[in-house]
């Protein structure tokens, strides 16, 4: 069987590119790995991974060669003595970064002959490889259709986006964008409940209805704003702007500091100005767009 | 089977107030109901309740009483004339408000001798009655051990807090948190893809996966900020600070207006100076606890 599965080279041993490499080991893949600091290869190399210390000879060694550097910068440098060994290969990033960033990425690959997707792992390491993992990926469709069993090994949850390669960096901005404001959200709760001398843990199971609770409305808010039609809200602007003043009751309640709700309540304000009061909070979106 | 449930009286009949009076009904329970606006009281009498004009004749036709209105204050206003018929009768109130309105409104009942709890329901009126949705109560345990079976008709996930009758308010505003910000964080990843001609439905699944994997990692950092240890990070701030920029540039890329991100930079920014930048991204909660 093994001979079967697709060499790949995993550039970058960081946490992320370990599981990667680990994950492509797992399912049988000959898998070369190469990192600037080459002492982070050994534990890959006791599995079973080949080690080259040189990235071009990592390049050289597989059709498919997936990045996982910290950022697009940092992989074009450390690329740069390997880019004759890049014609004819692909090459697929996995690190985070801007849509501009990834445009710039791909020009640079394709300019060296190598054909070039862009994927976003939307997960931690310790979920690479399980069936619910998901990434997506933009860029060269070929690619994708010619990988894919392949690039399934790092999740079940394998998407193309689209033949532009900057569309998951612009979907991993677009989703990202809930992360520090909803940790944030719970980071204060957990002052608040601390505050009454009640454990941060009590809290978690109520914050993880809550999320899904939101999760069951996102579809409902996507079609609002698909139709820009605002006018059968669930949840009005004008109810959420009722509930600011909650915010400065909680600040004095329970000793925290809330002063990062303001630009909420701005928006809101905004958003009734702009005659949303009484529409569906999804208006929102109307504000955060700018003219 | 119906003569042995419980009397209900439900006050308030807006969405909420009616949904609860359908699932008492439902569930066989004798359900009277009252409504400043009469008239929303019909399509439940058509289905089995009782309807009173005077909410001193609601309060007095159950031993439990769940009364549903806007606010604290609300309640209180409408309750004032069926303050005789409150003695000896449990009131459970299910509004959203400040733990301070629900002190208060504690003393109030407690002083016209009834006995109280007061609840939250976190999820919406569709959702009432169903085995997953929850509820949290705070208040007299000898009202929630007396009623639990019939406050479980409202959900299945129904929980006592604790003793004190403002600690489902408390809850409510520590979980609470997360909403607006999550949404805004949704609603400006909808006018990114738009930006680029892309539908928001498209970001749906993505963003429910994303909330997923944020509910998944909630324990270890509620366990992080129980123990106050945060030298085994995850995510450190300063990777979170690193990430700052992107804000800016999907302002641009997208013409997204990102002026909310800033208080978001400047707590982590607080937390680097506060000694933070290499611990996890829950060591913020040290910087939103005011001194
Ligand atoms: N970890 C996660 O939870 C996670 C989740 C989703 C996405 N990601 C993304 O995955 C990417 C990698 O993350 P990570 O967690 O693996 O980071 P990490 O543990 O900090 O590893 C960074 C990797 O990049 C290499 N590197 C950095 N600058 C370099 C340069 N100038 N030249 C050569 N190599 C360089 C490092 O090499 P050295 O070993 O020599 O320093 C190391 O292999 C990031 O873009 C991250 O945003 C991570
Ligand atoms: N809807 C939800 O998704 C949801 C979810 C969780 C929690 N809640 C909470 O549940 C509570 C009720 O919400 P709702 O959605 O049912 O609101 P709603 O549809 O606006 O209904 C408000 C109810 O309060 C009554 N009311 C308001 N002021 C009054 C006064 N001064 N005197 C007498 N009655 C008064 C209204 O009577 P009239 O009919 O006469 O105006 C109506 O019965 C709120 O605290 C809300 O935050 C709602």
């Amino acid at each position: 069987m093994t001979d079967n599965r697709t060499p790949v080279t995993v550039l970058g041993l960081g946490s992320m590119g370990t599981a990667l490499a680990e994950a492509f080991i797992e399912a049988g893949h000959p898998t070369t790995v190469w990192n600037r600091t080459a002492s982070k290869a050994a534990p890959l190399v006791a599995r079973g991974a080949r080690h080259e210390t040189a990235i071009a000879d990592a390049v050289a060694a597989s059709p498919l060669v997936i990045a996982c550097l910290t950022t697009y910068d940092h992989t074009r440098e450390a690329l740069e003595p390997a880019a004759a060994a890049l014609a004819g290969r692909s090459l697929v990033t996995l690190n985070s970064g801007s849509p501009a960033g990834a445009r710039e990425m791909a020009a640079w690959a394709t300019g060296h002959g190598a054909r070039f997707l862009d994927g976003a792992i939307k997960n931690v390491p310790t979920a690479v490889g399980k069936p619910d993992t998901l990434l997506y990926y933009g860029g060269d469709r070929s690619v994708f259709a010619e990988y894919e069993t392949t690039l399934r090994v790092l999740g079940g949850d394998t998407v193309h986006l689209g033949e532009e390669s900057d569309l998951a960096a612009l979907y991993e901005m677009a989703v990202g964008g809930t992360l520090l404001p909803a940790l944030v959200g719970f980071f204060q709760g957990a002052a608040v409940v601390q505050a009454r001398g009640l454990e941060a843990g009590t809290l978690v199971r109520f914050t993880v209805k809550w999320l899904e609770m939101i999760n069951s409305i996102l579809p409902v808010f996507a079609q609002e704003i698909d139709s820009g039609d605002y006018t059968k809200p669930m949840s009005t602007v004008n109810l959420f702007l009722e509930g600011a003043a909650y915010d400065e009751q909680l600040g004095e309640e329970a000793g925290v500091d809330v002063a990062w709700h303001a630009p909420f309540h701005d928006l809101l304000r905004r958003a009734v100005e702009a005659g949303h009061g009484d529409h569906s909070i999804s208006a929102l979106v109307e504000v955060l767009r700018k003219p």
